[in-house]
């Protein structure tokens, strides 16, 4: 593989930093982050001039209204850079107000000694004001609850936690990218909408034309009602008349002309009278056949949805490109309302093919690994933020997590462990044998009591797990894995795929599913299998693990759930 | 910012590698690119071992069926390399059959002279064989033409050219992210189910789970029918006997145990009876509420769509954190069959804080070059299979993206060249005149016959543009621009946003557009208001750009289009 670390040298050069003070490229403007998130604190840029813009998060007057000293903030770090402002060069009154928006061309300067930042701006000209009125904005200085703030996911993004989050989710997603690119993973974008129906019709949405395509026609049919069967008679009976009449002009040997005229006449009045019959058929309402839905009628020609997972999609490329995986948006139309569970979340999938259930952990722990010392390699002012405002835990936990190889635990180990701690007196609310699915309290037993460390549990019993999970040679389990993590249990969840043909048939109808839908998943057992594995990691988990924050629709920037999908 | 172009170390050396020959991290397996794509072509690894897998693409018996030569292709790379087996390891017939899966350890050994090849792998041990019935197979090993192919979007991934494609795609999505990253823009997830109607519902999907409530309910109905008249009824006079039973005991003075006995039967009644009337109420068939679908039974409470593009949400996080990009799918539900549209694709759309259309353009040009570079620098096998098989100016046409600078003309300029062109001959099917919209033969035009480069269209009258773009000082024109390049003409769209409240308000008005829908968007401008520009390339539409490949339906893994939505 081509070295990628560096782009190519002309754009460097496009992108290279020219003046003194560090510029953002495609405008004159200068980052924040590169005036205060220098080693120096950006106290080495004293004397250089800079255009800075941003929006005021604190504001105030001072020396007898004569200057505004302004926390101004451009989103591009969690710090604010102070400006201060003469009142000859704007309204004080107006450009202190908490989410005004202002830029200004001016000159970097040391602060007096004693004041905690390193560097600040003394404004020389006001280029722009985007005021505020204080009456009216919902995001007022005073702390605001996170729940608050979900009635204003179009202003939330200026506040510091959202904000904060924003980074960390981009940094994870370019870590995401970057890790996988490294290792020769391409990227597919698997469907959104899908007709693979692999879940279980419940919890998925549908995506269908058929609604407004019959709300379209209810108006028009009320502004231009259809035909009545009187209509449809009174045309066939011009048809009669016409062919009459061309059969009258032929007896009577008329004029070719005549005959040919008529004949025209005749055609129109039968295109007349298949039109009004057709238009006569039409009903209100969502079109229907034998008491159905007649889904041929929708813009795919049959029932869509909303994907729930690429991961059946990826395989076909996975047993073609060998490392591949996606990144895109996944649905469930469940009706929960959780702090862990949201209608549009994001997944990360990769699946690796010539690879089984231990290739598919290494690959797991290496991903987790790399995106918690990402974290702390790049978003380490965001990071100390979330410790200080909620969970003063989660450096230390990236720090834990990037450094400490992960446990491995069979499940039937993992059921003797919580047996044992039972039999010591641990209460769980679920009981604890042999063939449950774990419940949260046991797998975060596992991973914040027992091991205090992140936790792969493998080789689940079959009957919990999907059908095309690998069976292993004990005919009880599946080669299934989950990694656990403290503060949010289940990260990850993934398998190695059943590659015989002769035992995944046999899965489907044992788990009483219909062969015919997966004939193109069984087409790559037939044709070439391979040994291949994957795993789902849940985007916004991630994150949740990451920050410490506890609702899960504070971690995406436009959340959906049920009853709530604002803009 | 700090460097990211490096892992951090201890990941660095997770993925060192130790052999003697380079291996994919998370299993035994080396990849065929790490062999054949060194620069000796595979040479200087002769005498050393390795693991390899891979697809056959043609395999051929010789010696007297001694010995079988494989073509083995793996995806990591357009190449195949040369893998000879011998009849004692493996059934020769069954293994050279095109579609074979094949896992081999063996030996690397310099091919004989004179043939193509730098390096071949002699096979010691076959690990696995995942055979194909070649009567069965529907790819074999004669050229398909990519219409055929769209059949079995499961399995096209092993042809050459969609192999390729896919590739190609993995590094314009890496190389999106990177220049974004490395120009300090956040990527933020915008929403896919959006309830924000910004371009006429006419062209959009409806995400709803109404339809299969109404199958649910009406198949429950069938197995267990709600309540008749007659059954109601029947609930309310025990209800009656039940009360009249408590009033005469209450008269009669009963003991206080039958009097409670016989007001826990009443409320017993009661319960019933509203159950009952509650389920006689139940009808079959979508919710309705005054003649229309009542969408306040739907999940979110209200009609929900897919999103047609990120942009109207992603400047709210502009107007926060400045530099931001979108990278994700939109959806049109346009009935429309050509070779340039499909019903899902994606989009990339970056929103700059603090910019101009100026720097708008600026950034889009940055953008395209780097992509283009980042193949001839990344991708050159596959560049090279496009150009002899689909485009053989697909390289120079990169070439000369990358290192050209774009032409800048005003539309009205444009609408003069394009006259101009029309007095000396030239001939257009639409009219070209100050007001229309340009055709993509005038599009075309200007960038392959005039200037032979890409060329940025800005300034259109805004009549024909969006409401969201900010008005020109002359009233007349909108501060929007197109980036037209040779072969697909119109690559980017993009525009100033209107960041001035009243003006956008008339605009808003002005176009017949209800204004409640666009509060939250009319809210950016209210508070703390800022000059933003942005742009949306169509992701798909750079593929054919890059690979001179005909048909969008090629270029995307899973093509969604009017009547097909496979898998």
């Amino acid at each position: 593989m081509a070295d990628t670390s560096s782009p190519p040298t002309d754009q460097l050069a496009a992108a290279t930093i020219t003046d003194e003070v560090p510029k953002e490229q495609f405008s004159d403007r200068v980052l924040i982050q590169s005036i205060i998130r220098r080693s120096d604190g950006g106290s080495g840029l004293a004397g250089q001039k800079a255009r800075v813009g941003g929006w005021v998060k604190t504001g105030r007057k001072a020396d007898k209204d004569a200057f505004a000293f302004l926390e101004l903030n451009d989103g591009s770090c969690a710090g604010n850079l102070q400006v201060i402002v003469e009142a000859s060069l704007a309204e004080l009154g107006q450009i202190v107000q908490t989410g005004t928006c202002i830029v200004v061309d001016g000159h970097l300067k040391l602060p007096p000694a004693g004041t905690k930042q390193k560097i600040e701006l003394r404004a020389d000209k006001v280029l722009h004001v985007g005021p505020v009125d204080p009456a009216k904005y919902p995001l007022p200085k005073s702390r605001l609850t996170l729940e608050f703030l979900r009635d204003y996911v179009h202003l939330r993004s200026r506040t510091n936690t959202i904000s904060a989050v924003a980074r960390i989710r981009n940094a994870l997603a370019y870590a995401t990218h970057t890790f996988f690119y490294k290792h020769g993973f391409l990227y597919v974008h698997t469907p959104i909408v899908t007709t693979s129906d692999c879940e279980g019709a419940g919890e998925m949405f549908q995506v269908t034309t058929l609604l407004n395509e019959a709300e379209k026609l209810e108006k028009e049919l009320i502004q231009n009602p259809p035909p009545t069967e009187a209509d449809v008679e009174a045309a066939r009976l011009v048809v009669q008349e016409k062919g009459a009449i061309v059969a009258q002009l032929k007896s009577a040997k008329a004029s070719k002309q005549e005959i040919s005229a008529s004949v025209d006449e005749l055609k129109k009045a039968k295109e007349n009278f298949s039109k009004v019959e057709e238009r006569s058929k039409l009903k209100p309402g969502i079109p229907q056949k034998d008491g159905k839905v007649d889904y041929t009628k929708d813009f795919f020609a049959r029932q869509a949805f909303l994907t729930v997972s690429g991961q059946l999609q990826v395989e076909s490329y996975a047993c073609a490109l060998s490392s591949v995986y996606t990144f895109g948006p996944t649905f469930r139309a469940e009706n929960s309302h959780t702090s862990r569970h949201l209608a549009e979340f994001w997944m990360v999938e990769p699946e690796i093919a010539f690879a089984d259930l231990t290739d598919d952990m290494k690959c797991a722990e290496a991903y987790v690994k790399f995106m918690c010392q990402w974290l702390l390699d790049n978003c380490l002012e965001d990071m100390e933020f979330m410790a200080d405002k909620f969970d003063k835990g989660c450096i230390d936990r990236l720090k834990m997590v990037a450094s400490t190889p992960f446990i491995q635990l069979s499940y039937t180990e993992a059921v003797e462990i919580l047996e044992e701690a039972v039999k010591n007196g641990k209460k769980f609310e679920n009981e604890v044998k042999w063939g449950i699915d774990l419940a949260s309290e046991h797998e975060r037993y596992l991973t914040e009591v027992k091991y205090q460390k992140p936790v792969i549990v493998y080789n689940y019993p079959k009957d919990i797990k999907a059908f095309y999970m690998r069976l292993n040679d004990d005919s009880k389990t599946v080669a299934a894995m989950d990694v656990l993590v403290p503060k949010v249990g289940e990260l990850i969840g993934g398998s190695q795929r059943e590659e015989r043909y002769d035992v995944i048939v046999e899965r489907i109808k044992e788990m009483g599913l219909p062969l015919e839908p997966y004939e193109w998943y069984l087409d790559l057992r037939r044709y070439g299998t391979v040994k291949h594995a994957g795993f789902g990691l849940g985007f916004e988990r991630m994150i949740l693990f990451a920050t410490g924050i506890e609702n899960i629709r504070d971690v995406i920037p436009f959340p959906r759930y049920p009853g709530r999908a604002d803009l």
